[in-house]
């Protein structure tokens, strides 16, 4: 497939890391809340992949903003925004939370981490959130201040990683639970580092306020990270569809519901927290959905997305589309995350799909794949 | 300078163009509005500004996406969320319009188009204006109904454009005014084309609302164009910054002001409409700025931008930041935008600028070049 080159700009900006992983050897970059998120370093995908199933990466995902909402009426508008019930949150955990519209609409799916009951960081996918919260803020006359902090995360994820940070920040870091944060010293600097990552390797999201200590603790992490063979690296697609960590604008957007992208599990409807969509969503719950996310595995070896990828039976009738897919060398196939149409979603299901001006065959399957 | 390679995906996706100006010939892509904006073909930087300048494009600007809003609240929406006077708005009509959140912030600075006093389509720049009016529509509990349409814009810039276009459409086209759209019909398909685009070389933008129609007159254009030297181009970064084309995101964000970008003639403060940020506004005019975007010039013959750059005096002391940068033709130097510190910002105060390790010097100049 022809490649092209990324324009870079300051409305398209670099991160603190930006030189560093490019003299690592980044080699294509994607874009993400305006800011150049790494997407490959020159190895094969299938080897960055066996290398962060089997050892340490430390990825430059800065891009990862951060929208900081504090003040009194902080948490009502938190609230507001997300479907998951927040009522007995507590400091120093993250959720992972669907943002939504009054429609019922996905707007984002962040983390959300409360560091205290006045003060939250909403660590977002690709959507500017900000705005959304400004607009509501304003709206509903808040007590509240909505800003984007300078905050640069670099996660390190891999089965090593909790060696390599013990090594650095002591047992106490082993102790963290998932989706637990708490302040670690790195000499004489505290960094917020979370037990969290986009990726099932296991790892941490170090969350960076103070720039040149961050990247100090970029350099340690290599330094002494030689002997557990750590490596640049940034989420992996085939990694990330194998354990159906959903991407917001991949497979999913604004026309989407939380149901539809199988996040039941963040939707409390029983409880008393008011938030957008609420009524809108009882009513789904109630007639039911039409379509939804599975799993979609293809007798092909390569597959590159670029848009919706359309879907059908044999018969050619349409049954949904495809949103991301890759070849998987678990699976020797390529396996993809489609929203399907009712009742096409069953499992053991057969799909068509044309890639290169070819038809290939496949079945549609749970998710996650592994 | 190094370069990298875009990731495409759903998320950062391709337009109803995309496959035509890859066989085109295009090289490099930026993104805008989480869709691939073309930033590049081949040609020289200087080539294409030629061309640009003395003959016709055509481009895929369809990453200029548009925010619909309708209904009987859409008209107070949408002057709530600009500083410009729209009451005396009229249909058919385009209108530049700075974004404001409540502190006077700039949120985007789209073109506007009245389709009726409660039809309005926002084209915007690169951030999500939608989740704002979103926010905003039910925060204040507005009756408004808010989409992205599928519109994709093709642009046709440059001083052949007139010509080209009246082959097509006939003389009706050329005695559109600045600034006006109306619907033209291209094979018994009516396309809305505006007299506008993101240059200074005269030319139109065609909101295809019907993508096959829209692609027969893409190739229309260049089947017709050839008696007129049309090539496939893009946005051009020398021609905009000459002409001081603002760029959101790269010359000003969210941190700056419409004072601050030079805006002052779309503010309109002593009317009697409701905006948001007004009374700050009122405040900061009656204070004065403390900061402004003027041009430089800099004794170098290259820059490439991918962040702020610091600007000092002699002395080194700060006073104020580059933020868009290339080398002019015209000028046989870098010209830039920048954001300067008062008193700094004086026509022919000189610079001091870090360019790849080497110091450059220059001089503050008013905006636009050219």
């Amino acid at each position: 497939m022809k490649k092209f080159y990324v324009t870079k700009s300051r409305r398209l900006r670099s991160t603190p890391y930006t030189s560093r992983i490019e003299r690592q050897g980044v080699t294509s970059y994607s874009s993400y809340n305006h800011m150049l998120l790494p997407a490959s370093f020159g190895d094969t995908l299938e080897n960055s992949y066996n290398h962060l199933k089997n050892y340490v990466q430390v990825w430059d995902v800065a891009a990862e903003r951060q929208v900081e909402i504090s003040g009194k009426d902080s948490a009502k508008l938190v609230q507001l925004m997300t479907c998951r019930d927040l009522s007995k949150s507590k400091d120093g955990r993250c959720y992972y939370c669907p943002i939504l519209d009054d429609k019922g609409g996905m707007i984002n799916d962040p983390i959300i981490l409360r560091l205290d009951a006045e003060k939250w960081w909403l660590s977002i996918a690709d959507s500017d959130v900000i705005l959304f919260a400004k607009g509501l803020a304003i709206g509903y006359n808040f007590d509240v201040k909505i800003i984007e902090p300078e905050v640069d995360i670099m996660a390190v994820q891999g089965p090593k990683s909790f060696a390599l940070m013990e090594r650095i920040f002591g047992k106490k870091i082993t102790e963290l639970n998932f989706f637990d944060f708490d302040y670690f010293d790195f000499k004489g600097t505290k960094h917020l580092i979370a037990r969290s990552g986009w990726s099932k390797q296991g790892g941490y999201e170090i969350y960076v306020e103070n720039t040149k200590s961050g990247l100090e603790l970029y350099d340690y992490l290599f330094e002494i990270g030689k002997e557990f063979n750590v490596k640049p690296g940034c989420p992996h697609l085939i990694e990330r569809i194998e354990s159906a960590l959903l991407s917001y604008g991949n497979d999913f957007d604004n026309n989407d519901n939380p149901f539809e992208c199988g996040l039941d599990k963040y939707i409390n409807l029983d409880s008393d927290v008011e938030f957008l969509g609420k009524e809108k969503l009882k009513k789904i719950k109630t007639e039911g959905i039409t379509k939804k996310l599975m799993g979609i595995i293809i007798n092909a070896e390569e597959i590159n997305i670029s848009g919706s990828v359309n879907l059908t039976d044999e018969n050619n009738n349409f049954t949904g589309e495809l949103r991301s897919g890759v070849y998987s060398p678990h699976f020797k196939k390529v396996i993809g995350i489609a929203m399907l149409k009712k009742p096409y979603w069953k499992v053991s299901q057969s799909i068509k799909i044309k890639i290169n001006k070819e038809y290939f065959s496949g079945t549609v399957c749970e998710l996650p794949f592994l």
